[in-house]
């Protein structure tokens, strides 16, 4: 339908914070008159073109403590079950989520006919780092069953996207997406990309939805406007 | 009322988003069950005492570009007149807000039965700094019409205000409180500290109003409950 709005969202799985927004834009996609198009991207190379430290939150002790205290409010009150990792530094950015990203940005380029693949996928990878506190660097990380199951790829596709993931084009085309959501004011994730009245409003974060949905003439009905359980 | 949730709000009228969380709490203050208790404190102090960067944000172009629209959006949205000073860094960072919150807690010290007084002053305050683009930090600033006008302030009420300003007792009472913010675990201001079930949870900006409403048992009814046009 051409009246639809075009809302894209960058994110990238090792950013809990860009969970909460990929599972309330998910749950919106149906509510609101939108056209959700997912746009997986990398954080790293956010933070590093945009001059902000990765790690400054680290550094500030009581900052530190509150986003976790915040994180663990707004995981319960949205139903997103979000348990950090053992070490968060270490799963965010020493290990980081560049193959994890690349491998989601394949499985985007095989998909034809929708983006029910690339939304389980990046649902699993969020479960697997922000959830269960395993691994999402490793390929054998990646082929687990879980991430088959829930998106419905088979021992070959997930083989082949795993190839893929390592090509010039998905390094480019995950770069790209990438420099597009820096252009686009991101210093960080996830960035909600509004399309309305033939110009764009951008928000950062997971605690702007109201003000967004105020923008592009919809209604706030809090976290789960309906009945979402068989997504989680 | 004995059931009434206490709710302390830490804030500084150099920061633009306590203003915002100023005013939000002032509206529900009489559609929650609250009892609402202003906290002035100074926030050069908390940056100091959190070992937060005060200009960090200035660092990162896209995180001051995106400040700048967001509190744009959201002083609309919340209908707060916030107009950013031409030199927004010179007024929050190199004149600061020292003198201006010991005015405000002085004013706070001297008035018995209620804070409307402190209300008003505070508001006079943000107005002046955060929609006017006029200083808060000489005496004259803070004796000006504006203030004395809407606080209900005589001009010997002013002067008295001003004299015991630069007292040790009110010196003291100022850092006291940010020393109480910080121990609450401020990185920043507002903070919203609630107590509840014997308790306190805190809030940390001015985008958390619908996850505190859900916390203390309330219902977020938007940023404009009800018609407090009066206020502003």
């Amino acid at each position: 339908m051409s009246s639809k709005k075009v809302i894209e969202l960058f994110y990238d799985v090792v950013s809990p914070y860009s969970w909460l927004g990929f599972e309330v834009m998910c749950r919106y996609r149906n509510v609101w008159n939108i056209d959700l198009k997912l746009r997986p991207a990398f954080l790293g190379g956010i933070m590093k073109g945009a001059g902000n430290s990765p790690k400054s939150p680290g550094l500030v002790p009581n900052k530190f403590l509150y986003m976790t205290k915040d994180l663990n409010r707004l995981a319960q009150y949205f139903n997103v079950p979000i348990q950090p990792p053992s070490d968060p530094f270490e799963a965010m950015f020493d290990k980081g989520s560049l193959a994890a990203m690349r491998f989601v940005t394949a499985v985007q380029e095989r998909e034809t006919g929708g983006d029910e693949q690339v939304e389980c996928v990046s649902r699993e990878l969020w479960r697997r780092i922000w959830s269960q506190d395993k691994d999402i660097t490793k390929p054998e990380s990646l082929t687990e069953v879980n991430i088959k199951l829930h998106a419905g790829l088979s021992n070959r596709d997930i083989e082949e996207a795993l190839a893929l993931a390592t090509s010039d084009k998905i390094k480019e085309k995950l770069k790209k997406a990438t420099e597009e959501a820096l252009g686009h004011g991101s210093f960080g994730f996830p960035v909600i990309l509004c399309h309305v009245n033939g110009g764009k409003e951008m928000f950062f974060g997971s605690d702007r939805f109201e003000l967004m949905a105020h923008c592009i003439g919809e209604k706030w009905l809090g976290p789960q406007p309906k009945e979402v359980s068989a997504n989680l």
